[in-house]
């Protein structure tokens, strides 16, 4: 069909862009010099034009529409990728031009006066901006659908077919069984191995040992490569192309060991989806959640065990023989699942983890119900983690102005890391039913688990929607239960 | 004018795609993982197709013409800006699209053709393919300029204002001059440092050592960087991001200490230009030769001498104690400068490397005027590196298959590596007259040297012709006996 093969060669053009982009992005990540930064973003900004004004073409809006029309006699494939092509444009053509302009210009703005902020700690000089940023959003939200939720459909933006109603449900679950029993176990936290995870790591020994886990967890070299970075981020041409990045910290191990691991999962979803998909609009993993639960899997069901201690401690002490002196694996198990009540969501452990994201829902929730505003919300932020945590900042940077996110126009994001988690707990015990996995990490065997997640994930990129594969994998609707259950048998067993 | 504004804008969407292309190529040739082959070529593939297209675009066609009509009345740097489009312009755009389609296919299967001919030493196999490249370049060549010798227009392309006249003299009087003197050398050489230069070398301990010569040749780290690569090469998006990569040996330690030396000679010209060109089509250096000139300038005139060795040997010493044992400065400077009959171009010596070249020159030049056919190219070859050099390949991988131009269509490139060194003496003897050159090495101090060649060459770009540059600096055209006598001064002194 004539129409079909113009789509694909729209499409196809614009993934010429996507890649210049994302090449471009990862030499600026990690390590194109410092004087390179305005000829790159002139450069890189005429790219992302082009690439914006092939997306949004009359061309190919006709195409896409001509396609929409006709969709019932299109392949299940094919009716997936327009029908994810028309709803990416309904969300952009809809808003009115000069709006756009002055939003991207509102975004752009406010990363530098939120980070001018959170070094200053200066929440008022952030406000207006923030505030602004809410009611374009709200505003967008609606051009798209006058009747919904707008933050439906922001949620949306992030997590397919995901709306307050379920996330509700998810947060519910964990204010109620969760938050108590994180509580109780925070009463028990001690410092007890303080000493062994922030002994002083060389970089050069904390590099041998991430390289080592790429081959534990059978990354393929051929189609990817560690480096390194600030901020730790997975980032991919084609499943023949992805590359990780970790961050080597003397003063604490941790922080590369579960950055490369967490990357890992990113990685390995990535590297797993089937070329055949290439050259569709179906290519990447098909959510931030469901990314999310790949990279938690990997990080805390798999890397934080006892299992995968017991079965790498003998590689760790070889390369840190003072360090390791008079421990067991047990100890670095422990050590790497201590709780403690904190502040920053991105230092935060397993188990309080999904606390601070509740705690953002709940904000965001109350930012387009009315029930909270731009300047109430230092306030509302700090009283909500005392009630959760028990904690409570003692200035804006420990709180409202510690994420990036909201500077971005990330409105909706945030829960998908809570979900992303939840969900890994749920692939957890569906896995169970079938693999032995702690035998698996024992035998250095991680293959078999990747070769599981391809077949029943990761080989679909985003020609499933996330509620498809969750019911697929587990044979049910995504349940936050599992995740309460895995976290209570985890950190019951840890603290007795 | 709104004539130049356009002309300006049109560059600059060029730019852009250089850019990318650039980053994407830098990325391929350092790190990128091996199985994104495909796709890259493709992509890339695709933005080449891109920019090839804005460049030949009718509407660029009739912008630079209109300017080229008005050229009296544009301000200097804009004159040589347009008279360089138009010649670029006027060198494909005369081609049939047929034929310039053909010759691409050509060029792209003979690279396989030459590579696996190389390999199995069969001539047979690439000759076809050879002859059928010398026949377009000739064709092109004519289409640009009916009345010219086709040599001449090539040899322009990679040397402004080059030709064969020029060359001859060049030529001529390195066989007059030099031959006889290097032949007396070479019956003098001997193995004295062979053990020197290649003991075991850890990568480690070299790495540091380029480091450590990236700092002291001032090299500007917030605008560039050293990686590694097989073929060592510098590439640069603009004067504020200039790249080079080395080569380490584990077996040779002057691989990764000269190519490195070589590239940041490459390198320091191109941070050097003015970034008032970057918007033009004159911001990179303005011709191989010069731009060769740079890095033999670098790799011979400062890296192999006397007061560098004496200057370094003190560091080189600290990272090699073991390999160094019982060895001087002077040691190193005469292993650094050790002289040798050989048949491989690129390992080749400094005294040596000039006739290498001749004998391309030579070769190319009977090419042109119908002396050598493909069929008699290996004999012809064989039987002048003999008459040359005294020494004869036993096969044609030692011979005619040696090296890659030919396979790529570049005919009338070689003699540019020769005439680079010529310059760079040249340049040597006006730079002597201003500065104590051994003095500023000694004293750590080449950030100097620089700083001369940045004043009376580096910034000006492609905005000087080769010949002007030569004539500003020296005061005189292009002269080849300060080659010669440079050599001669160096050689006679090192094997008395």
């Amino acid at each position: 069909m004539e129409l079909v093969k113009k789509f694909r060669e729209m499409i196809k053009k614009m993934k010429a862009y996507q890649y210049a982009l994302t090449i471009i992005g990862w030499d600026s990540n990690t390590e194109a010099p410092r004087n390179t930064f305005k000829r790159r973003s002139e450069m890189s900004g005429y790219l992302s034009k082009e690439l914006f004004g092939l997306r949004t073409s009359k061309e190919f809006q006709d195409t896409v529409n001509e396609l929409y029309a006709k969709i019932d006699n299109l392949d299940d494939l094919l009716q997936r990728e327009v029908k994810k092509a028309k709803k990416e444009l309904d969300k952009i053509v809809n808003i009115p031009e000069d709006e756009f302009v002055d939003y991207m210009r509102l975004i752009n703005d406010s990363q530098i006066i939120w980070e001018d902020a959170k070094e200053n700690d200066d929440y008022e000089s952030f406000k207006p901006n923030l505030k602004k940023i809410i009611e374009y959003n709200r505003k967008f939200a609606l051009y798209y659908n006058d009747q919904a939720n707008p933050y439906d459909t922001m949620l949306d933006d992030f997590e397919e077919g995901m709306t307050t109603k379920e996330y509700d449900h998810f947060f519910n679950t964990l204010k109620e069984d969760l938050v108590p029993f994180v509580k109780e176990i925070v009463k028990k936290s001690n410092d007890a191995y303080n000493d062994l995870r922030s002994k002083r790591y060389p970089k050069e020994k904390q590099r041998e040992f991430s390289q080592y886990l790429l081959d534990e967890f059978a990354f393929n070299r051929k189609s990817g490569l560690l480096k390194e970075s600030v901020h730790p981020f997975t980032w991919n041409t084609s499943p023949e192309d992805v590359r990780l990045t970790t961050k080597y910290m003397e003063n604490y191990i941790f922080s590369s060991i579960y950055s490369t691991i967490h990357e890992l999962g990113h990685a390995t979803y990535e590297q797993q989806i089937s070329t055949d998909l290439d050259d569709t609009l179906l290519n990447g993993g098909t959510s931030m959640g469901i990314h999310e639960s790949q990279s938690r899997f990997y990080e805390n069901n798999i890397g934080r065990s006892l299992a995968f201690w017991e079965t790498h401690f003998d590689k760790f002490k070889e390369l840190f023989p003072e360090q390791t002196k008079g421990y067991k694996a047990e100890d670095m198990f422990k050590a790497s699942n201590h709780v403690e009540a904190s502040l920053i969501r991105i230092e935060a452990d397993e188990l309080t983890y999904p606390i601070h994201i509740m705690l953002r829902y709940d904000i965001e929730r109350m930012m387009f119900n009315g029930k909270v505003d731009v300047d109430t919300l230092p306030k509302v932020w700090n009283d909500l983690i005392e009630e959760y945590l028990g904690v409570r900042p003692k200035n804006n940077v420990e709180g409202v102005l510690q994420d990036v996110h909201w500077s971005g126009g990330m409105l909706g994001y945030f829960p998908t890391y809570a979900l992303g988690s939840a969900y890994s707990a749920q692939i957890y015990y569906a896995m169970k039913d079938e693999l032995d996995i702690e035998q698996l990490i024992k035998d250095h065997n991680i293959k078999e688990i990747n070769l599981w997640l391809k077949d029943r994930m990761h080989q679909y990129g985003s020609a499933k929607t996330p509620k498809e594969l969750i019911e697929m994998i587990s044979g049910e609707a995504f349940n936050p239960d599992y995740y309460v259950r895995y976290l209570k048998e985890k950190y019951s067993k840890i603290y007795n």
